[in-house]
């Protein structure tokens, strides 16, 4: 009895990118063939830029050949250090909405805060549960394997950020792009409605964060997170 | 007899702030040199932080250009350049999410898309009047003094791109932070659940749109055009 996974298919095909449908040419339906592979047979695709999935052979003949997307083959669709959310509590469809994208946008992990502006300072045991939830059928649907966990609340000065934190910042000239390289994990740190108080910013960046801009407009509190990871994801990891 | 405004200069230059006198250096004089301006002639600078104002070109040789601080230019929360965000027909709770955040991030406008993969082709005039109090709304909760329109649905085929055009592609290796200058108006094109198809972004391409990256994850349709805006709005604009 063993309870090892699948193992993953043997044929691995470098393709231009990963997207729903690629269309491969006669080298390559003839190389399929060779392999002796056949249409509904499943294989495995990568982009050589640190992409990888499987994907079925949905039509193969002499010009050409037809595969499907499936799942992402783990690791794949990581960041190369783990990439921390930390967000304040906010009202829950609101919150569930940041854990679905961070969650499509890489974060490894989700932090609850609870900070001096929050109008929202605990969450039930239940709503924890279905945050957690969202999590899940998020990764599944952006096809990561990894589902980051949704941890519950701590207050924002017991918050130990890990490697290189970034704190959003109305009138900042640091740019997200100048900053994370990914030389360690990396941390975002998002405020309530309301934002984070000027105090509270300011003790983050006395430890070591990087106050960055997202423009001079304001955002809403469930944007914030969003936007900030969208100008992580950006950079191409 | 006339009451219209009086026209703006052309020319806008960033700065690292707006102070009494800015002097740059030998490459914005060449800039200005290039674009036939000569000292007396009036342009507009802002710091890429919120705040815009005319000057007056004081001084402009091969080394320097000496610029005078004029009047501060009201609207100061828009981006140098008119952003239009282009995204495909989504069902409407998703398509109100997309137009507040891109209104909170600082889009222009917002055009509706019919897609090849579109599960939604049209819209009634009720939900565009809803989506357009949506967009209404976000500005005045972002404090926006603009308010950015959602024009009704044009087929892809049709649409005329304006400016530096940004279409998400996974795989690309082409960063945002990288070809966003903002010398010209910005479009971005986001598609549909299922995505753009193959054919589509290749057209876009021979255009003349950069594919970007958003990194290696598959985004939901209304969580792509919020990352995209996201990563433009990190670049301080």
């Amino acid at each position: 009895m063993t309870d090892a996974p699948a193992r993953l298919p043997r044929h691995r095909l470098r393709v231009d990118a990963l997207t729903d449908t690629m269309t491969l040419g006669p080298g390559e339906a003839r190389h399929l063939h060779v392999l002796r592979l056949n249409a509904g047979d499943t294989v495995r695709v990568f982009d050589g830029r640190g992409a990888e999935a499987l994907a079925e052979i949905a039509e193969l003949n002499e010009v050409r050949a037809v595969l499907t997307l499936g799942d992402a083959i783990e690791g794949a669709a990581e960041t190369p250090w783990p990439l921390t959310v930390a967000v304040a509590l906010l009202k829950a469809d609101k919150l569930s909405d940041v854990v679905r994208a961070a969650t499509e946008l890489g974060a490894a992990q989700i932090q609850l805060l609870v900070t001096a502006r929050a109008d929202v300072r605990e969450i039930g045991d239940q709503k924890l549960v279905r945050l957690n939830r969202v999590a899940q059928e998020a990764a599944k649907q952006s096809r990561r394997a990894v589902v980051p966990p949704v941890l519950a609340p701590v207050p924002l000065a017991r918050f130990q950020p890990e490697g290189l934190t970034l704190v959003a910042q109305p009138g900042s000239k640091v740019r997200v792009a100048d900053v994370v390289t990914w030389d360690a994990p990396v941390t975002i740190i998002t405020g309530p409605e309301g934002g984070l108080t000027d105090a509270e910013v300011q003790t983050l960046v006395q430890g070591g964060a990087h106050a960055v801009t997202l423009g001079p407009r304001i955002l809403r509190a469930e944007t914030a997170p969003v936007a900030l990871l969208g100008a992580i994801a950006a950079l191409g990891l």
